[in-house]
C-alpha cells in the first residue's frame, strides 16, 4: 500500500507543509519509524525527535520551524494518526464472507447480508445475525440471541440464549455474554439456585476483550450502554446497568445489580459492592474498592475507595504512622515529667 | 404456561387470602409486574408497593391488611418465589437429547442413559458419563475423567484427564478444571517444572461460574465440597480443599494447598495467602488479603486482613490521620512552650 | 512402570545407602507414600518422618543415620525427586501423533515434522508450527502466526494472527495470545479505537496458564521473556515487556508499555500502573498496587506499593490508630490542664 502525502493531506484535511510527491508505505512511532514512514507528534515534548526520526514525513498540530521533513499540520495529531493506521492496516483477521461448511446453524435462524461464520461456528434456532456480521471460529450463538448488523466475533465466543448485541460490536475471544448470574437461596439443607431467567442487552459500538464474563438478569436484562469500552478479565455481574462511553479497564468487578452513569472509567481491578449507584462522569482509581454509591463526576480511590485527593492525603500520612507512634509516646513520657514538675514547683509554692 | 393461584397455593403449601380463581401467566419483581404476573414480598420495606403493583397476585410471609390482592402466605416468600420463577422457567438452554454427530467420543467411554452430548464436544479415552448429563457444544473431557449423573456443562468447558464431578454439577462456560499447578524449582538454568500428576475432584450439587480456573494437584486432589457455589473468574490453584456448601464470589484467589471449613464465604476479588486454614463459617471480606489462618465462625476484612469490627475501626480512624499528624504537632509545640515556661518558674523560685 | 533402587541412584547420580534391590513402583510426599513408593525429604524438620513413612525408599540431601529405608543422597532432595516424578508420569493428556481428520489447516501452512493437531483445531494460512508441536482440541492459531518445536497448546487456546512463540512453549486452556490492546481516542461522538497492528513475541521455554490474556502491541510487539512463567487469569496488556525467568503468580494485572525486568516475581492479585519499570529481580507481594517504577532487587507489598519492611511497619503501626488517637486527645485535655496549671502557679508566683 502506498499513498502520495499530498493525498493522505487531503483525506485528513491537513495542511500540508513541504513536498507532497513522497511516497508514504507506513506508519509507525516516531523512533521506531524508518524510510517511508509517517509518523505523529502528539505531545510537544517529543518535538525534538523530529530532527532525529528516520521517517519520511510527520503529522502535528503545529508547524514545527525548522523541521527538515514535509508535515500534515491538523487540529488533533493523534487522532489524524490513527486514521492512518486504519487505512495502512485493516483488520487482519481474515473475515472470510460466507458461512463456513462445518459451521452450525440452527432452524429458523434469521442470517442477514454477507454474514461470515467460521469453522466450527454453532448457531443455535431462531437466532438473528445481522448484516455484515463475522463471528470467528469455535463460538457459540443460542437460542433466540440477536446481533445487530457488523458485528465481529473472534474465537471461542458465547453468546447464550436470548441475550442480544447492537451493531457494530466487538467481542474478543473466549469472552462470556449470559451466563448465569449469582444468585442462591440458604436452606437448611443447602443452596437452592435462584433461577436467572433475565437476559444481557449491549448497546452499538461497544468492545468486549478477551474472556469477560458478563451475567444475565435474574429478571430483566443486565445492560452494557452505547460506546462503552471493556477490558480483559472483566466480571459484570446479573441486573448490573452501564451507561454509554464507559472506560472499563481489564480485571474489574462490578456486582449485581450495579447502576452506572455516562462516562464513568473503572481503573484495572477495581470493584464495585453491589446495588450502588455509580455517577456520571465518575472516575474510580486502580484496585479502589467502592463501598459507597459515588456522585456524578467524583474521583474515588483507595480502599475503602474515597475521594481521590483525601485518599492521597490518608496514604502519605499513613507512612508517617509509625514514626508518629513514637512521638505521641515521647509525648507521653515528657507530659509525665512536666506535670511531676508542675507537682513538685506547685508543692514547693505551697510550703513557702 | 398458566396457573390457577389456587393451584400454585396448593404446590407451596401456602395459605391463600382472596380469590383462587386468578389466572397466573408468569413471574416478575414487584416494580417490573404486569397484568398476570405473580409477585412477592420479602422485606417488609417493600409491602408499601403492593398498593401499586400491577402483579395479579402477591406471595408474603405475612397477610398485608387492605391488600386488594389476592395473596400467598407462606413461611420464607423469597424462596416459595423462587419455586415459582423455577416452574415457569425450567432450564432455557436446548438440551438436546443425543449424541450430535460431530460429537467425537473416544474408546472404552462409558456413556450413561440419556447423555447429551453437544456439537463439536470431545470425549477423550475411558471417560465416563452419567445418566442424564448434557455437555454443551465445544466443551472437552479428558482421559478417565469422570462426571456423575445430571452434570450440565455448558460450552466450551474443560475437564483434565482424570478428574470427577458428582451429580448434578453444573459448569459454566470457559470453565478449565484441572489444569496444571503452578510448581516450579529454581535451577541455575532457569525454572525446572514440577510434574503436577494428581487431579481436581468436585463433589454434589458444585456450581461453578464462566472462565473460572481450578488446577489439579501435585499429588491427591485439590477438593471442592459438595454443594458449593463458585462464582466468575475465579482462581482455585492446586491442592486446595474446599468444605461444603462455601460461597466464593468473582475473581477470588486462592493459592496452593489452603484448607477451608464449610459453609465459608469469599467476598469478590478476595485472595488467599497458600497453606493457610480457613475456619468454617468464616466470613471473608470483598478484596480481603488473608495473610494468617482464620479461626471457626470469625469474620474478616481487609489489607491484611483482621476482625472486621477491628478493620472498621482502622480505616474509620485513618481518615482522621492527616489531622492527628498536625494535632501531634501542635502538642509537640505546646509542650515545648509548657516546659520552658515550668523551668522558667523553677528557675524563678530557686532565686526566691 | 517400575525400577531397582539402584537403577534410579544412577540415573540421579545419588549415593545409595541400604538396599538397592529395592523395587520402586512409583513416587509420593512422605505421609501418603505407600509400599513400593519412592519420597523425599528436602526440610530437615521432616526427617522425624522417616522413622513411619510407609515409603520403600527415600531421597534426601544428607544421610540419616539409623534409617531403616534405602537412601539416595543427593545435592538437593526436592530437585531429584521433581526428576523422578516426571520418570513415573510422563505427561499425561493423549499427544496423539498426527493431524485428526477435523483439524482444519489453511493454505501455505508449514507443519513441521511430527505434529499433533487435534480434533477442531483450526490453524489458518501461512502459519508455521515447529517439530513435534501438539495443539489440542478447539486451539486456533492465526494467520501467519509461528509456534516453534516441541510447543503444547491446551484446549480452546487461541493464537491470534502473526503471534509467535519460541520452543518448546506450553499454553493453557482457554488462554488468548495476541488480542487487540486497550487502545482508544476520546471523540466529542464517543470513543474511537487505536488500530493494534503489532504482535505478541513469547520467548523459549515460557510457560503460560489458564485462560490468561495477553494483549498484542499497538506497534512493534508485546514480548514475554525466555523461561517466565505465567499462572492463570493474568493479564499483560498491550507493549508490555516482561524479561527472563520472571513469575508471575495467577490473577496479575499488568497495564500497558510496562517493562520488567528478568527474574522478577509477581504475588497474586498484584497490578502494575501503565509505563512503568519493574527492575531485575523485584519481588512484589501479593495483591500489591505499584504505582511507582522500581530499582533492581527491591522487595515491595501493600498499596501504593511500597518496600515491604516500610509496608510491614505501617500496616502493623495502623492497627494502633484508633488507640493512638485516644492517646492523643487524652494528651491534649492534659496539656490544658497542665497549661492551665502553669498559669495558675505563673499568677501565684507574680502575686508573691
Amino acid at each position: 500500500m502506498e499513498f502520495l502525502l499530498s493525498e493522505l493531506a487531503e483525506r485528513l484535511g491537513a495542511t500540508l507543509v513541504g513536498d507532497g510527491s513522497v511516497r508514504i508505505t507506513g506508519v509507525s512511532g516516531i523512533k521506531e519509524a524508518g524510510p517511508g514512514d509517517l509518523t505523529f507528534i502528539a505531545d510537544p515534548r517529543y518535538m525534538k525527535h523530529v530532527s532525529t526520526t528516520r521517517a519520511a514525513a510527520v503529522i502535528a498540530s503545529e508547524n514545527a520551524h525548522g523541521c527538515a521533513k514535509p508535515m500534515l499540520i491538523v487540529p488533533n495529531a493523534y487522532l489524524a494518526f490513527v486514521e492512518i493506521v486504519a487505512l495502512f492496516h485493516p483488520r487482519d483477521t481474515a473475515p472470510q464472507t460466507g458461512i463456513h461448511p462445518t459451521a452450525i446453524v440452527g432452524q429458523q435462524v434469521a442470517l442477514g447480508k454477507d454474514v461470515s461464520l467460521g469453522p466450527y461456528v454453532v448457531v443455535e434456532d431462531d437466532a438473528v445475525i445481522g448484516d455484515g456480521s463475522v463471528i470467528l471460529a469455535g463460538s457459540f450463538i443460542g437460542r433466540k440471541a440477536r446481533l445487530g448488523t457488523s458485528c465481529f466475533l473472534y474465537t471461542n465466543v458465547t453468546i447464550r440464549e436470548g441475550c442480544t448485541l447492537g451493531d457494530r460490536v466487538t467481542v474478543h475471544c473466549g469472552t462470556v455474554i449470559g451466563s448465569d448470574g449469582f444468585g442462591y437461596v440458604r436452606q437448611p439443607a443447602g443452596y437452592k439456585k435462584v433461577p436467572q431467567v433475565g437476559n444481557v442487552v449491549v448497546g452499538d459500538d461497544v468492545e468486549i476483550g478477551s474472556n469477560v464474563t458478563i451475567d444475565r438478569a435474574t429478571f430483566g436484562a443486565t445492560k452494557v450502554g452505547r460506546g462503552t469500552k471493556i477490558d480483559n478479565l472483566v466480571q459484570i455481574a446479573h441486573n448490573v446497568t452501564i451507561g454509554e462511553n464507559c472506560i472499563i479497564v481489564a480485571q474489574v468487578g462490578i456486582s449485581g445489580s450495579v447502576e452506572v452513569g455516562d462516562d464513568a472509567t473503572f481503573g484495572g481491578q477495581s470493584g464495585i459492592v453491589g446495588h450502588l449507584r455509580i455517577g456520571r462522569g465518575v472516575q474510580i482509581g486502580a484496585q479502589a474498592g467502592v463501598t459507597k454509591s459515588i456522585p456524578d463526576g467524583e474521583v474515588v480511590s483507595g480502599y475503602p475507595a474515597q475521594p481521590h485527593i483525601a485518599a492521597q492525603r490518608v496514604y502519605a500520612a499513613s507512612r508517617k504512622l509509625p514514626d508518629l507512634i513514637k512521638q505521641v509516646k515521647a509525648l507521653e513520657e515528657e507530659v509525665a515529667m512536666l506535670r511531676a514538675r508542675i507537682a513538685k514547683l506547685s508543692e514547693e509554692g505551697s510550703h513557702e
